[in-house]
């Protein structure tokens, strides 16, 4: 029995390292590349190094940026009395689509999770620290996820921040836009019920 | 609103024209890449480039290959007096891998396909005609696929071989290993009626 060529072994084993790519897929395109416009090929190895390159985590807020400070932090025209901290960098980007939020941003790098071994001091915490010594800001929103691991990353968070006069405030839970109640979970309805909010009339 | 750096963008771009990666999974790993080990996504890079550098078809049978010829057009333990057709060069490996064939193998590059405007002079086919003139086979094993393209590339194929005077004989189609029939669909059954075979005694 032959087997493949090795190059495309090879091509394959570091196309299995991408997240979500299995040793099927992986196989796949690897053989898909090596059967392919070698231009084309040329192209997505350049962008691969390109982007690792030049992309790098911004030094005030660990947004991906190709500037220092990136696009966000460098606009005077965003409120620099509120800051939002999100677990990784491209939350920001679900969030700029939203449109609604217009100050600055905080990238945790992570959530607090014991049992993987990620305590505070793996968190970008202390940069938050000196960040709001230097610059205090009215408003902190925590945009963390739902989870468990948001959760306790958004207690820790508030605890931590209650001795600065800054008002600390969390996402809303409840109800997606578009979704009927039949597609909710229990926990969802509970926290939508929790955080119910008067009509105006 | 701000956008993902432009690398970032350029890098999904190019991961998303690869087979099976839509836009959200392509933008997905090209955030992943830019937070991955330097190391890591250079040596990717350079794999993409190694295998589509280094990999070329056969000249002889079309298979994906480092060197000229094929190992297995080059292995003389092989059986020259079998030819096995295949669609395409990844179809090889699966054949290999039953280990049950022991001869040489042809590349087609497709099936045909009168609606995709793939006729016979965009398969290998003129090079099947001057390899068997140069070097006659007495079986021809057409291993194309079960579907109508098949079928017809299977059928095109037999009746353009019928001059020579080899034996021209297609896979056997029927019930999978371990599948019940519960599992197999209708044409599968009438496939493994119409070809069933007697039981020895």
């Amino acid at each position: 029995m032959t087997a493949l060529p090795a190059p495309v072994t090879a091509l394959a084993a570091a196309l299995g390292r991408l997240p979500g790519i299995g040793p099927r897929s992986a196989e796949r395109l690897a053989l898909h590349v090596v059967q392919s416009d070698p231009a084309l090929v040329r192209q997505l190895a350049e962008a691969l190094t390109m982007a690792r390159e030049r992309v790098a985590p911004c030094e005030t807020c660990g947004a991906l940026t190709e500037v220092q400070p990136c696009p966000i932090c460098a606009d005077p025209h965003r409120d620099a009395s509120q800051l939002c901290v999100v677990e990784r960098a491209p939350d920001i980007l679900s969030l700029e689509k939203s449109g609604t939020f217009k100050g600055r941003y905080h990238v945790l790098g992570g959530k607090l999770s014991p049992l993987n071994g990620i305590g505070p001091e793996d968190l970008r915490i202390a940069e938050l620290d000196r960040r709001l010594d230097r610059q205090p800001v009215s408003e902190i929103i925590l945009a963390l996820g739902g989870d468990v691991e948001g959760d306790a990353t958004a207690h820790f968070l508030a605890r931590r921040l209650a001795p600065r006069a800054v008002r600390v405030s969390r996402l809303a839970q409840g109800l997606p836009a578009g979704g009927g109640l039949e597609f909710a979970d229990e926990i969802t309805l509970s926290r939508a019920i929790e955080g119910r909010r008067e009509m105006p009339q």
